[in-house]
């Protein structure tokens, strides 16, 4: 199999989770996002990142290449089977998604790669927006899904989990925390998924991209 | 079984359409796009329609409450079983969603919606890019994945189907054609879907809604 991204992308670390805990082999292969040559566009027709490859089958979109891994991997599963949980797990997927991933996003975007990756400027109220009305607004709606132990459906960690920590982990490396006392149950929640093997070894690598980000020595060509 | 929306919007459609092709029992609650009040909210977190309940468990975005109803009511499938074909069929569900249905509801809120239901003026810029660009660019990608007969996936209409007309019965309802000549198997495909008796049924109780904004006796309030 094979992941076609970057590994800090929030999109393409869902699918590395996924098969980091299921204890799947792949390959990664570095595709930077919005990628629109035409070999690229064969593999994924809008140039969306991650794309993923298992022989000559190629598909895009996390949640779908998510779900492809699941049929064909059942062990280890990431999605419930009980149908009203499968739905609410969905659910969360979609909402990390559209509304938790563009504040994340906004953030990570402006005080990391902007002024670091393609020197230029940080758009600060974009960043405002993102920390003071998106964030606090999807977070105020997590804490209210989250789970006081273990993770959103059960003791095992799932896509549920996986789709709701990843944009927080770009958030994360521009410095923002999920402020304990106000979202308590979120901030235990992302510890907890962190911690899991398959992210600390993600983390780990993702780690050094940042690091040759910040030290100016990975920048736009 | 319960569908809260209006019928003329693209996703209520495809969540009417799986239900009248699954020959299923539903109770249709009219609520209009965008609806903040605390008792939808509750139902659907982000406002969206359509939202759906099963007796008290309720879930909202068209494409999970359809595999909702796929998992509960099995018989008459509308996604394929074969994991590439359900990988595929999800991946043409969300161009549809991302790429067609954008250029179809600017067509349809500007030159419909627009001026009979709001008395606002139509921002013609925005028909035009859709009719000129977004519509042509998405028809021509969608040309090359339409098959010569029968369905997307086969001899049967499935949630592929849906999802890639219901938008364009929008873009109809505001006199928009697909060129025959320029995307014939487009143009076939959509003519077998929407002749399905479940489309023919819900497309005569559409026209009832459009005829009443078109004539002005459905405004805003």
């Amino acid at each position: 199999m094979k992941v076609y991204g970057v590994n800090i992308s929030p999109n393409v670390r869902k699918v590395l989770a996924a098969l980091e805990i299921k204890g799947l082999e792949y390959e990664q292969i570095s595709v930077l996002p919005a990628t629109k040559t035409p070999e690229f566009l064969a593999i994924s027709p809008r140039g969306f990142i991650p794309a993923f490859g298992d022989g000559d089958f190629h598909i895009s979109d996390s949640s779908i290449i998510i779900e492809y891994i699941e049929v064909m991997h059942p062990d280890t599963p990431l999605i419930p089977s009980n149908p009203q949980d499968r739905a609410k797990s969905r659910w969360l997927e979609e909402y990390a998604g559209s509304v938790l991933f563009p504040g994340c996003a906004a953030v990570f975007e402006e005080t990391v790669i902007k002024p670091n990756f393609f020197k230029q400027k940080t758009d600060d109220a974009r960043v405002a927006t993102a920390l003071n009305e998106t964030l606090p607004a999807a977070l105020d709606y997590l804490e209210g899904q989250a789970p006081e132990n273990g993770f959103f459906f059960g003791n095992n960690i799932g896509l549920a989990d996986i789709s709701v920590v990843s944009p927080i982990i770009n958030a994360e490396f521009a410095k923002f925390r999920i402020d304990e006392a106000r979202w308590p149950k979120m901030a235990a929640l992302v510890k907890r998924i962190k911690a899991h093997p398959a992210f600390a070894k993600l983390l780990k690598e993702e780690e050094k991209t940042i690091m040759g980000i910040i030290s100016g020595e990975l920048v736009a060509s």
